[in-house]
């Protein structure tokens, strides 16, 4: 592996965790984001980030990871020679235009300019850019140093090139990029988990099952398959002549299902919010949840370990 | 645990699991079809997938399992002193119909008899029987010695107290049942999967995305949290205070996902399932679905020992 030079502009919660991935690589790292104090806040966030990875078998060293991660103080600093800029700046379309501006000016040629903007169209700040065919989004999913899959979507003039190179390069650091063709609102992820949470609501609400019973039908049913395939793939073993042979027999269950489904969009009630919560808050009360993310974080670098991946060569 | 005698009825593919698990479980089977020859085939097919989880270490000892099931040349055998009665039949209401009178008239006294009908509404079948409180739907997913969940749906007359023993039971053999407080189209988990699915279909026929690329999002990325959290418990740990901050703080950022989710029944039409199955079979040609179908259940067995369930004590 090429050793490469990364700037992550903006060090929230997205670019710290972007930072330990780069690092992990055996990239180097340098952090840089307006607000006074913030990347001195963020480095030990990443390096217990980085520490619990590496309890985890999921890193070799921590202090030479940490070692590869530099604060600068001014953005050109940050931006010095570097191959990948990684934008992790509030959601804002005014920030983001005038930032991506600058960093267009300012970033080295050839260097990719990828955003982790979650839900502003990226034709609202990276049109008309000088350079915009290096311009991409890199949408990771919380936390990307535990979940492999990135949602590059593809901006108003991203060049195929530009493309290529990224995913090359974050399937280089153990992620999993997926192609978004074009804008869309939410992305896929999100429009796949609530299209599946709203169906759920709209049982829930009609007294079919209890919402604990829910996370049982997924966990201990869909999830279990999904973990490592996904739905199409599902259907393709699901009859011995494949996906053709599955939609042909079942097409009318299927289509029944479908017809069924509820498609007024669910009001998301008080009533029914309350409800989750009641449930959800007698398995794990308010207070425990900090105490449940680190259960869920250890679950994930459990699941991570089981399948072997998330795992680029180190030093 | 105190060993139970089950019959199982029908011997098609979900016969033969339920016969897998109850066994596996310690508990005596037998085994009735009134198709000729159905037993004989079936029982090389239940010690072959006996075999396959004992080498993967979720069964202790095949020939006793394989001990603890008969064959019965008659379903009056079968229901000799049983306290489990499984039925697996064909999904033809008729059938269905004819043979609950027959199980309900048959049966001993206290047995429970459960369907694993999957597309019948259980009014059609299970109403005005004498003993309407005794029967109740159990419907696995397949394969059900590798998938935990059960979706028990109570039919027209259940009791509370055939449902609460019913769950007690198939809790006591390793599964997760679910409570399904009415007849509903499609179960919850098939519900749930399709309106996955069903917008998964749209974002491949809208040119968004490939199908291999929607199998990638669910697999490198919700499947990684829904296999051991459910979808309300993962929103509940997205947030320190839980659910009820979650659907507070995103309120529009869900909301307008669900508003933009897609509504109009997909047609599922051949051109895009052709180009589904075109993307599917370039990984796994038609040819090869039955290997990447050992494939499938040896990564379900794999889960299942790394999350240590499914493992009923034995002997």
């Amino acid at each position: 592996m090429k050793k490469k030079k990364i700037a992550c502009i903006g060090v929230g919660n997205l670019g710290r965790a972007w930072a330990a991935i780069f690092a992990r690589a055996g990239h180097d790292v340098a952090l840089y984001d307006n607000a006074a104090g913030a990347v001195d806040a963020a480095l030990p966030a990443i390096e217990s980030s980085l520490a619990a990875m590496a309890e985890a078998g999921l890193v070799d060293n921590v202090e030479a990871a940490m070692g590869r991660i530099r604060a600068s103080a001014t953005l050109a600093d940050a931006l010095q020679g570097v191959d990948h800029v990684q934008e992790s700046v509030i959601e804002d379309v005014e920030v983001k235009h005038a930032l991506f501006r600058t960093l267009d000016r300012e970033a080295p040629p050839g260097a990719i300019i990828a955003s982790s903007v979650s839900s502003i169209p990226p034709s609202e700040f990276m049109a008309n850019l000088e350079g915009g065919g290096r311009c991409i989004v890199a949408h990771p999913v919380n936390p990307p140093h535990l979940i492999p899959v990135i949602e590059v979507m593809l901006g108003p003039s991203t060049s195929e090139e530009t493309f290529e190179a990224c995913c090359a390069f974050l399937r280089g650091i153990g992620q999993v990029p997926v192609r978004l063709n074009k804008e869309i609102f939410g992305y896929v992820l999100n429009r796949l988990q609530f299209a599946l949470i709203h169906e759920a609501l709209h049982l829930v609400d009609g007294g079919y099952i209890s919402a604990e019973d829910i996370d049982n039908v997924v966990k201990y049913g869909l999830g279990r398959r999904w973990a490592f395939m996904g739905p199409f793939e599902t259907n393709h073993l699901n009859a011995t002549g494949g996906i053709t042979e599955y939609y042909d027999k079942f097409q009318s269950a299927i289509g029944g299902i479908i017809a069924e489904l509820h498609r007024e969009p669910h009001p998301l009630n008080p009533e029914l919010i309350s409800r989750l919560a009641e449930e959800m808050e007698s398995a794990t009360p308010v207070a425990e949840v900090p105490a449940r993310q680190e259960w869920r974080d250890r679950q994930l670098m459990a699941l991570t370990r089981h399948f072997g991946d998330m795992r680029p060569r180190q030093e």
